[in-house]
């Protein structure tokens, strides 16, 4: 089965993003996929921003990155894009950090108007670092998000069928790597 | 083996983007694949402007589209984006038209300065109508489009192997529909 | 005064966008402004569609817009951008057509899911076409735009204070015309 | 005269993008501006990452802005966008933060490829805080940026005229905030 990575990118605690992912995990592990969490908030901060990559926590995201088949993941939306934490990220990694891998973007937001922010402003970024698939994304309303007192994440109301989607064509994607085929001749 | 249309969007006859779509074409057909050709230009212009779904050649454009398990759409770079042409087709078909299919977007322009018009612009418009998989794209500059007098047509210097990574991307995801699998329990 | 040119982008009759229009129409000649009014639709389909610049409807569209110190221009949401409509006429003009001018985006669509196209689809085209200044747009969305039995076109609810701020900055820059000062030495 | 903010969004030293602002800054300088420079790398990183507003520096940085009457930005391209970095401090802002000012976007990238990403990325997330007027932007392709070596910053080639006209545009509407004027009627 597959290693998959996902990375929250929100810069506060608690996180809905990062709650999001952990339903998105779940999923995976339930079809007997790997799930390392990498969450960015926890990364040196002056490492990050000056892109020192002789960091040993720096260098460890970016090794999980490597060895990831695939990758969820999850921003909210500030000043009608990704954040800045996420894209700090993403700077430091080689511009083809993404080749071969499947990609799910998902994104926390106060309301539907932010929706188009995945397709517009984080797609393009994916898209540059080689990403073999970003499939479709999605943007889950913050008020369905919700966690129990056990900390258990649920989604609800017109949120679920949506994310359910994404997270079914993630799962499909990261299953069956493509190879070109000829017909006989 | 798959059904793939090309979808040249150019107003213009001679067209730099309908000769890279031969050379995908021809590329699909040595796989072994069933190529349609669509050229945008060729439909009756007011039925495709006033979206008169009952036109016998729109509809014919649309059911090429339905048969389709993946589109090659290319287009030249009009103001920083896709031609209105071939928005105007996206238009009239119904929002999920592209459910299931795989997209190979290209676009032709005068220089790399176009270049991210492919991410910024058209994917997001791709993506809104529930592609499955819209694979990495690339921008042919013009100079790079040579067609001998038998009309047929090489794509030459830098331009070569950008555009075979990107045809050979479509074709391995065009021969594999991924499948959700889980692990034995 | 200045001469503003209203554009309308939608393929459909009635138009919500060309309605919202009018209300900025009625608000600029309130001003003391003279407004153009240019239906998209009424152009001939074919030679919009192959840039046949001959066309005397066309080119009288294209008069209108140079003389105009401002543009207005509305249209509905497909398919998470601009109308392929819009888009061709836009194509056929000169590569600097918005040289000098103010321009106000607007858009209208069925939820706020859309309120980003304007920003990320629209904005770039019209900025590589050289406008001077394209002031704050707005997304209206469909159900606050009421006509009375005489067409009289109100702008209702929520919508309302969002349009008239934007319309009040779209007056504003297109009254003072800037101009670069030096400080007395 | 105005207070013009630069803000340079380089994550490196030396960087290009600062260099880039010193011309502007000597432009609006000769203009009669009074000019303040903020150099993002030099704000504590775990404040800004993790927007803790009550840091003194940070706190510093946010004032100078709100006491600006323009600002001009510029960041390298890294991955098809603007800088992490820059978008950190962007993020921690308060939603309206540009509301009445002028803004100029720069930016700085190995190739002309690049040139994009200054309308589609950057120009939308400066819109989305209310900038009054975000001006024609301009990317500088890094071979046109030379110092001597007194440090003093020329632009040298086809990017002169480029930047010269976006910097004249910048300076045009700082000098002219503009006031909506009625007719007499």
């Amino acid at each position: 089965m597959a290693r998959i990575l996902t990375v929250s990118g929100s810069p506060r605690i608690p996180s809905r993003s990062a709650k999001l992912l952990e339903v998105v995990a779940r999923e995976a592990e339930a079809d007997g996929h790997t799930v390392d969490r990498l969450r960015l908030l926890d990364l040196p901060a002056d490492a990050l921003l000056a892109a020192r990559l002789d960091d040993p926590e720096l260098a460890a995201s970016m090794r999980q990155l490597e060895l990831a088949d695939a990758v969820a993941i999850a921003t909210p939306v500030y000043k009608a894009a990704y954040t800045g934490l996420l894209k700090c990220w993403l700077d430091v990694l080689p511009q083809l950090a993404l080749a071969g891998k499947v990609v799910l973007p998902l994104a926390t937001g106060g309301s539907l108007a932010h929706a188009l922010t995945l397709d517009y402003a984080l797609r393009p970024v994916l898209q540059s670092m080689a990403a073999r698939h970003v499939v479709q994304g999605y943007l889950v309303v913050d008020r369905f998000i919700e966690s129990d007192t056990d900390g258990v994440t649920t989604i609800s109301g017109e949120a679920l069928p949506g994310l359910t989607d994404v997270v079914d064509g993630f799962l499909q994607a990261v299953a069956h790597p493509p190879q070109r085929v000829r017909a006989a001749s």
